[in-house]
């Protein structure tokens, strides 16, 4: 079934939790209405994401079953589309996370808490413990990550293998230092990793300056060849629409004799799963003539 | 200690194994004149690529103590140079591979039996069974992959795991499509990875047109932020030099709180080892309120 995508870049502030949780309501029924089948949202749409504190934090976070969630189930059910989004999730457990919900009008259906916790967020946040989820939607098998997991080939590898089409990826990317005319670096990764997996990305980024701290505005949406469908401009709010044939994202052949996943060699992969330490190697000379 | 990568796109012609090494030995020379202290080669640059068949590529095949090696060797101690290139080898197994050499002045330091491979290669060659190494090296430590085991992010992982600080791609990418203005993909996929593993890449890639291949001629030396350091023009043969400084690769911190493999969850790659349809998931809905 060909979809429709969507993603929102928004521009949250800190702190003024029913206003961001609105206007990303707004967003997931803008873009249903626009056609989108599926729409992804930012990394901690609700909340904003520069903490001053664990406290502050914690003062911003809801549980999955609390109100911002509520209203983007209720926004999905009105744009009849399939939600993924991050929000500053307090757990049972009583730690504060940083998550991400995979919902539709009938409710969450996922929860997924972040397990690579960038810089200062390790101040804020508990890291999650539970890997990247592939999630079986309406839109078909939708992957998990939230920004800096990207960053870690390891994460989108494993959702791909697990059989996800699409990754959605709720993000805040800091602004990088980049030559002119280049793309942000996180977009290139994003290119690199749809080609290296033959997945869509949904990559939903927010923009602005919180406390300083300015955003790059890299929104974009990719197909499983590596290449932009839609990218967002960089200094301001905006949606991006693109087709989605998940078809193509599960046919892993390149050629008669070539296939993505049946030519990787995992028993030499080893040394993703041990410790660096034990695997460094170096080779003896084979033949020394002077 | 800061030193000078350097790169040949080259044009090996099929078969003429002796005008092949030449050229590859001239290439040699005339990089470290010019400064540079490690020089890669494109993969295959003693015997071209698009064989007939196993019993050519047999026939044009070489023991790593053969006449091209050797003249390789005499024209990396002729340049005081540190050598990566592509050959056929025969194995003493009587197996013919897709191998590269690590070599200097001295001799041969390394032979890497290609164990991506790709396409139509797994009718010529045979796989190799040992994982792509990290070679110690006057110029630091040295990974080697060769073409189509780029496309699988574990193998650059796992070298830069093991402590390399570079790693040298001898490649014969043929070209594929992209949108106009794109670079390669497989140039975007040595840039990401680099920003992924904070690595050096050095990609030797070659040019023209074999047997009616058309090659992409897409070398680049390319830094540990991902940024190009130089970049071939895709249409003919010719040198890039860069400066390398490997103790930026060594330095795996990003900010105060984030460090590129510090950070890492290797507890949650399991899927990147396991077979796939173990590990398939799917979340049960954790609240369902309409």
């Amino acid at each position: 079934m060909i979809y429709t995508a969507g993603c929102a870049q928004l521009a949250p502030k800190i702190g003024q939790i029913e206003q961001n949780v609105d206007e990303a309501a707004e967003a997931i029924r803008h873009l249903g209405h626009a056609g989108a089948d599926l729409v992804v949202l930012p990394e901690l749409a609700s909340s904003g994401y520069v903490f001053e504190s664990k406290d502050e934090a914690r003062a911003l976070a809801q549980p999955a079953d609390g109100p911002a969630l509520g209203a983007w189930v209720r926004a999905a059910q009105d744009a009849a589309t399939v939600v993924v989004a991050g929000f500053a999730e307090l757990g049972d457990d009583g730690n504060v996370y940083n998550s991400a919900a995979v919902l539709d009008g009938d409710g969450v259906i996922a929860v997924y808490r972040k397990t690579h916790l960038w810089d200062r967020e390790k101040l804020v946040f508990a890291r999650g413990s539970v890997v990247p989820p592939v999630v079986d939607t309406r839109v078909g098998r939708i992957g998990v990550v939230i920004c800096y997991d990207l960053e870690f080939p390891e994460n989108a590898r494993s959702l791909a293998l697990r059989g996800a089409e699409l990754i959605a990826v709720p993000t805040n990317w800091p602004v990088f230092p980049r030559p002119i005319g280049e793309r942000p670096p996180e977009v290139l990764n994003v290119m690199a990793i749809a080609r290296f997996n033959r997945v869509f990305l949904v990559a939903a980024d927010r923009v602005g300056t919180e406390r300083g701290q300015e955003w790059t505005g890299g929104s974009a949406i990719v197909d499983c060849d590596g290449w932009p469908l839609a990218e967002a401009q960089h200094d301001n709010t905006q949606t991006l629409l693109a087709e989605i044939d998940p078809a193509r994202a599960r046919d892993k052949q390149w050629t008669e004799f070539a296939d993505l996943f049946g030519d990787r060699r995992p028993e030499l992969y080893g040394a993703l799963i041990d410790k660096p330490s034990d695997v460094i190697t170096q080779h003896t000379p084979i033949s020394r003539r002077k």
